[in-house]
């Protein structure tokens, strides 16, 4: 099988090691923004060699979007514009509603599965790429209802090669679920990290203190803007619902430190700890 | 060396395992609230012999306070009112304004030493405990001037045997950096646990779907609140202030996210980046 991969960063990337680490791709083409990238991408050996768009769409059996996720609406539609009946195209974004409704009336929709493999690190580029990335994890798969059987096929068998759990469900229900999980917690990364460096003018002391749990809490903060800008503003909507909620959990737990109310305190946090029947 | 641990969980636990282990302690004499933890205790090998107080403190020549911070300036008023000039008495307590002035008039404050050492999980009890727990870490010594020199001496040969880099700070000074780097942390992952339990009732799609960076940010969230609310109460003042000033870093992102400011929303992010400097 020809693979084309459009986006060799984290995600693509790590996509491209697992191909090859399983002998599943006979030939990896790829595609970076940057001749920079390009470049990293193949010296981290992503892919066998660089092609144009157009190329990796018309000479790949399996064609794979895993750019920022503002740009995979119209690469999907570019895509599915050139592919044949035999080629199968697939996104590995991490929204999907605006994906699935703008390819909604292609003529060629059924080429398309929308794919969410849900791994991630808090690095980018082709550098952040790693080997052994998706084993163990979920892949969300959307709407496949609307996917040919053949093609729905050859993603599940490519993702249940790659040691990941399918699961299905509706592009709404996705982003729900994906704002709730992953998103918010995107956020809480972001702010918790300006909240420290707006009241800790002493970068020192943030270093040596860190023991305390700062740094699982803040890892996420490192995430690039340019992934995860286009995320929050493409599932606004259900992300600021978690988001107001978010607040209005925060504002509790300060009325009841305030009020000295420490049953009340007690109450949240025993709760909270209720999270380990899910989270092991 | 003998030493006398009162409170042989997560944290006291780890510190008997690492003094076995170093081979810094002839005996260990240990201390738990109730006979279930005191069986589990001498199970995990955490103490030679579970003792009385009285006779902890008037056997030891090492005295280690490692029970919630609420408790600890009572207990340090009472091992001081019974040690001789050559015993020490230290806590390993996470907040240290209100200690440092309960004992500040006792007349053998000089044999007590007040110690962070910046290390934890969100695990708690005797089976908590492990081994190689401290190495790396920083430990805070507070009001170092306060205590006789050869107390201080013996206390920092012991953190540096556990090859833990040794910091100063008053006490005040101490309480509020660690409610910037430390107590948020642990706040923002109730919070957020809470948060999700609340919207995402169904239980399987957090579980299938926390690949997306979830785990990081609510690990904190199972730490346990017998712990906690009283560090959160002991530094209420300090906590209460970066709470809010967290609160409004979320609501500056909530702002920016319902207007659509794609350029606020990257700088943000941009400048919360900016952690990996110091954190990497």
């Amino acid at each position: 099988m020809k693979v084309f991969i459009a986006g060799l960063g984290l995600i693509g990337g790590s996509l491209a090691l697992a191909l090859r680490d399983r002998q599943l791709a006979d030939e990896i083409l790829g595609l970076e923004a940057t001749e920079a990238r390009a470049a990293e991408a193949l010296a981290c050996g992503l892919a066998d060699r660089m092609v144009s768009f157009e190329e990796g769409v018309s000479t790949a059996d399996l064609i794979v979007l895993a750019t920022p996720v503002d740009t995979i609406p119209l690469l999907a539609v570019k895509a599915l514009n050139r592919v044949n009946s035999r080629q199968v195209v697939i996104d590995l974004g991490s929204t999907k509603a605006e994906l699935c409704e703008v390819i909604e009336q292609h003529t060629r929709r059924s080429r398309f599965v929308a794919v969410h493999p849900m791994w991630g690190t808090e690095y980018s580029g082709p550098k952040a790429a790693v080997h052994g990335a998706f084993a163990g994890r979920t892949v969300v798969i959307c709407e496949q209802e609307r996917s040919d059987k053949d093609a729905l096929h050859l993603v599940e068998q490519l993702f249940r090669s790659l040691e990941m759990p399918l699961i299905y469900m509706a592009a709404e229900e996705h982003d729900l679920h994906t704002a709730y999980v992953s998103h918010i917690s995107h956020i809480t990364s972001f702010a918790l990290a300006n909240t420290v460096l707006e009241k800790e003018r002493e970068d020192r002391h943030i270093f040596d203190l860190a023991g305390g749990g700062f740094e699982s809490t803040v890892r996420l903060a490192k995430s690039s803007s340019k992934t995860w800008v286009p995320i929050l503003m493409q599932n606004k909507y259900n992300v600021l619902d978690v988001l107001r909620e978010h607040i209005h959990q925060l504002q509790l737990m300060r009325r009841l430190i305030e009020r000295d109310d420490k049953e009340g305190l007690q109450e949240m946090i025993d709760r909270a700890n209720s999270i380990q029947r899910i989270i092991h």
